[in-house]
């Protein structure tokens, strides 16, 4: 063997190395924190379906669109939708300049932490928290001011950040899919703004990949000559419940392959999903682990999780007991 | 050299060939249809500034956005849009089912091929047209009309399909920017559900690269107890000029790096193209060429270019002469 065939032989090499990395990866298991059980291997088993080449249910690449939803799916969802916390600290950090706040509704019950007069001011007091929260600035002044939130907010049972609170086996799912040619999306009911900051380094999903609920925005062109996008105090869409399809429909123009949620909200994406033809995966994540997490279904006000339950066990989706199913949730828990 | 030896080195041989394909592609002229000038160097270029690794405009390919306008950039849009000729056939196609159009404005106009009269009815009479056209049936159902439409309907100057009729140098573009880490999308005032279908196979942009102006959506649980979705009569977003941004940042969240378009509707996208940090290209497709295409711009009612042309020129964004910079101008010139 000459010398230069050696050199060329080593580039070559490296290259087969580069080329069959994710396929050699995968012989290994793909899903280390997923406990051996019926969720993991209806996983596995959906995954092989429709990625074995000539199979019979078969799908090319370019049509495997998995979505998930974010909140109590991807990340924890308690004690409060973790947007709502932020919304509450922005209403404190921002009352200085509004002295009229410490006796107007519902801005008082926020600034004394009364959460039971603050939901006594119903769903019109909420919005008008949003509001004031959530626009009145550039989408880019937003995003700063969602990091820099995300940087010193702790979250109240873990004292950790928010973006700490993700789930290690969903993120394991997401990078499984992705490596067997899936393009992942986040289809929550969450701001689209509040989330796209932070899903890419979070989850590894793009914020051209995210979809969820937003607010009118306009384009203005700003005191320096400079064209700006401001945010304005009027909900634009709700991408919740029967939302969600048409979000689907909206942002993605496919029906998804798989679905995953954790509550009602999730309901209709989830029967959008199974009314596709060929192959399809509908999934829920069902909080029960009280002691690592929390443990809430038909009963909580967040993320209730009643009818999309009952579907489920109907029709035979996969229920992902987070106790039985997950070694670990968070990636913390690893270290 | 053993036989088990060449054999492996034979499959390391192909997997380097696999892999280093689109790199030596790029060593042959990756816009052939362009003719050497400066448009076709201020592309080159700009791809080479934000691509070149450790550079100081070196942009990480995540970060690559290229937005692109479809009518009069992509492909043609004389003697009208063709989503406008797609809508008149629908009225003479669902003509019989409505025999009071025979007598009532819009509806006469388009059936009597009266465009003075068409003309006369405003936007309400176009309005008009497209609700009844573009909905009142489900997603799904239009899809497959729009399908159909292509597949039969002939251009009346060129007496081709309207598919025929793209830019062989944008679909050379388009390829080259994908090949250096681009992800391309579209962002046309056109109607996002008409473009889905096909700009795939078109132009290579799948339907979640798509961003369009739309009508309102419906979930509803069809007669068979499936899900569907409802294209009702509601305009819903009009990606158009000031929209433009907008929808960008409601689709895609992340600013274009390159933007294209033709008329004076892309404006505002290329301002804010223009208005990002680092190195940015903003270019314009001028119609130039009555002989293989059309010409027109600060006269036209359809495509019209003038204080975008004007701001161009002040600001030196990229003005492709179509008679001047393109060697042929659709792809069956290649034939």
């Amino acid at each position: 063997m000459t010398r230069i065939f050696r050199r060329r032989f080593g580039i070559a090499f490296a290259l087969l190395l580069g080329c069959l990395g994710s396929a050699w990866a995968q012989t290994s298991d793909p899903l280390p924190s997923w406990n051996d059980g019926a969720a993991k291997k209806s996983i596995v088993d959906f995954v092989a379906r429709v990625t074995t080449p000539a199979g019979a249910d078969s799908v090319p690449a370019e049509q495997r669109i998995a979505a998930f939803d974010n909140d109590g799916t991807l990340w924890t969802e308690q004690p409060m939708y973790f947007q709502g916390l932020f919304a509450f600290d922005r209403v404190k950090a921002m009352a200085p300049q509004h002295p009229e706040w410490r006796t107007t509704q519902p801005f008082k019950a926020v600034l004394d932490n009364d959460m039971a007069a603050l939901a006594a001011t119903g769903e019109k007091g909420i919005a008008e928290i949003v509001a004031v929260t959530h626009s009145g600035m550039t989408t880019e002044a937003f995003t700063k001011i969602v990091l820099d939130w995300l940087a010193t907010a702790r979250h109240p049972r873990f004292n950790r950040p928010y973006t700490d609170l993700v789930y290690q086996p969903m993120i394991e799912l997401l990078g499984y899919l992705r490596a067997n040619g899936f393009k992942t999306f986040i289809v929550s009911g969450g701001g689209i703004e509040f989330m796209r900051p932070w899903t890419e380094k979070a989850y590894g999903i793009p914020p051209e990949q995210v979809v969820g609920s937003s607010g009118v925005v306009k384009f203005e062109i700003g005191p320096d000559g400079k064209p700006v996008l401001m945010k304005l105090p009027q909900i634009e869409f709700v991408d919740d419940g029967p939302g969600k399809p048409v979000g689907i429909n909206r942002f993605i123009g496919r029906r998804p392959l798989l679905a995953f949620g954790n509550s009602d909200g999730d309901q209709q994406m989830l029967e959008w999903t199974a009314a596709g033809t060929g192959a399809r995966f509908m999934g829920i994540v069902h909080h029960t682990d009280a002691v690592r997490e929390y443990a809430y279904d038909r009963q909580s006000h967040v993320g209730k999780l009643d009818k999309a339950l009952d579907e489920a066990n109907a029709k035979g989706w996969a229920v992902v007991d987070m106790k039985q199913d997950w070694k670990v949730i968070f990636p913390f828990e690893m270290k």
